[in-house]
């Protein structure tokens, strides 16, 4: 099996059966109806090539988000972008978080670029300290923050994230925000730098439809910022095509769903302390974060491989950077789920005893 | 509007209304029924990743063209896999022939490779010689074919050909011949260098399902090489979903579609000579070639957006390499629609004289 989560094909061909899935953070309501619909009538013209451009879908967005068109470059999933962004500004120095999503370091290295770590602590609730200023230098070309990380679920403080933006205007660094969480939180406009894009060219936020959506199979995801030049070249970096008809179509009718993304927000914002407490009630190190997602510690390490075996899959994150063996993370889903998920961790957990 | 076919978004935002598009190679066909069923089964678990190894896929491709699993890697569309293959191999120096399908020089370009020219002139019928022997020197990284070539329609001789495969197993030089059209030629069992990839590790072979299934709204190609490092550094490069599940699916569903893939055939060696014959009747000097499309030159240069103001979309390839104004690459379509396009023509031309 693959160290991402969700997936589904290896443990389906490791297990003979499918796995009630925690590993992928992703809606749990499923597929809305319009979207399935606008996914089905773009079939009727698949015969042709997407639009290179997203002309419809950018300006559904711009409408949206309240940027401008030309501010906009859309991808084949957020993580397209991440590696058509560091192809194209070819880094020699970057900054990244520990642990975070693993993609940026990928990205940079792929480009040869020397990746720096700025190392998040559990003592410190996995969150970036003043000291991580000092690390935004002239030559750091690039720093990639998530907001809420992946797999913690933190924020940056708001104050902090607003003194990074700044020092990265002064240093000339591209600072990279990953949003793709943010509308999966309770209160995204009180998080989302989207405000600061104008004033700071040196800012670029990148969203997903993949996750608020449930649309992770149709891949979409698209990145912010008021540097027309740097969008226009992100959009010129890899194939013209990379982002098919039937996502760019997915993605006009799901910025129509907001009572959709509405239910899901908010059953992420019931359910999470919840599965919380659930968790720590079976032994477990939580660390609470804002996200449809919680990170702990299970002094069980082998916890996860015993939960697939029991048909639960959770996301093992020994293998991200400054984490290691008893990390994991588990989805928040619907209320059923996440009891089930708390039955048989706890069924584990008894076995084991 | 955009320099590469298909721009139909673009034609219809400059024109107010759909162009009976004859600018991109795709099957006049449309989308085959059983592929839009298994497209539309696929939306009910887009909620998931796509499997990052198209593992169901991948043995599919296996059984049909009788490679190994591990020989195959998917890509979103060919032109995915061609950004991948120079983000992965990082080639210094590479060879490609004028003119040619761009997106080999881009890839290339981007990583900041010397590109290299081998002219096809048209006085040669756009084909290479034994001259291009002689470019394949040690110390040169790479080479892209075209076969058959885009925008001629020409293939390179098949004698000639295993000589260039020969010669680049002993200069070290990884050649990637793209067959993205072979299928559509009327012999494609013929042409195709399948036969060569076990006793030739350093040949690599581009395939697509884009054309030939009408389905180049979705994406989806692929890369077979016996060189399992090879393809397996190909599939760790860039994102991890790169691939759709419901291209995924899509592209299962399309290899059980022989019957259709026949027709497509038989339908574009049909018409083939049928279209060249009227496109020389109406004055264009015509190239004629083994693919669903046709290179002309066009005494008079306006042809192109004459035509459009009319309704139909051609490919104008004064922006190939190689090429200049007045060439023009046209699709071979339905009868019906191949009359049309001469009959817009041909009033086009009258109304110029």
């Amino acid at each position: 099996m693959l160290t991402h989560g969700g997936d589904w094909q290896g443990y389906r061909e490791h297990y003979g059966a499918d796995a009630l899935d925690f590993s992928a953070n992703i809606s749990p309501l499923g597929l809305p109806k319009g979207i399935r619909e606008a996914a089905i009538k773009a079939l009727s013209h698949a015969d042709r090539y997407p639009d290179p451009l997203c002309r419809e879908l950018r300006r559904a967005i711009a409408q949206k988000e309240g940027v401008r068109f030309e501010n906009i470059c859309c991808g084949n999933g957020a993580a397209d972008l991440i590696f058509r962004l560091t192809s194209c500004r070819r880094p020699r120095r970057a900054l990244v978080t520990a642990p975070s999503f693993a993609e940026y370091e990928q990205a940079l290295s792929e480009g040869g670029c020397r990746v720096e770590y700025y190392t998040l602590s559990p003592e410190k609730g996995f969150m970036a300290g003043e000291d991580i200023l000092e690390r935004i230098v002239p030559g750091l070309d690039m720093l990639f923050l998530c907001e809420p990380n992946n797999p913690t679920g933190a924020f940056t403080p708001k104050t902090l994230l607003l003194r990074i933006v700044r020092r990265c205007a002064e240093t000339g660094t591209l600072l990279v925000v990953d949003e793709c969480f943010a509308d999966l939180t309770e209160y995204p406009a009180s998080h989302t730098l989207k405000g600061e894009l104008e004033r700071f060219p040196g800012l670029l936020l990148l969203k997903a439809f993949t996750k608020l959506y449930a649309m992770a199979g149709l891949r979409l995801g698209y990145a912010l910022c008021s540097d027309a030049a740097l969008t226009a070249a992100l959009q010129q970096t890899g194939q013209p095509w990379a982002v098919s008809s039937v996502a760019q179509a997915a993605g006009v009718a799901a910025l129509g769903e907001d009572a959709y993304a509405e239910r899901v927000r908010r059953l992420t914002a019931s359910q999470r302390p919840l599965l919380q407490e659930g968790l720590s009630r079976l032994g477990m190190l939580v660390f609470p974060g804002s996200a449809n997602y919680i990170l702990f510690y299970s002094p069980f390490p082998q916890l996860g491989k015993q939960l697939a075996a029991a048909g639960v899959l959770i996301r093992d994150c020994s293998n991200y950077r400054g984490l290691g063996a008893g990390w994991y993370r588990t989805a928040v889903r619907t209320p059923e789920e996440n009891r089930r998920l708390l039955e048989e961790m706890e069924r584990v957990l008894e076995g084991r005893a």
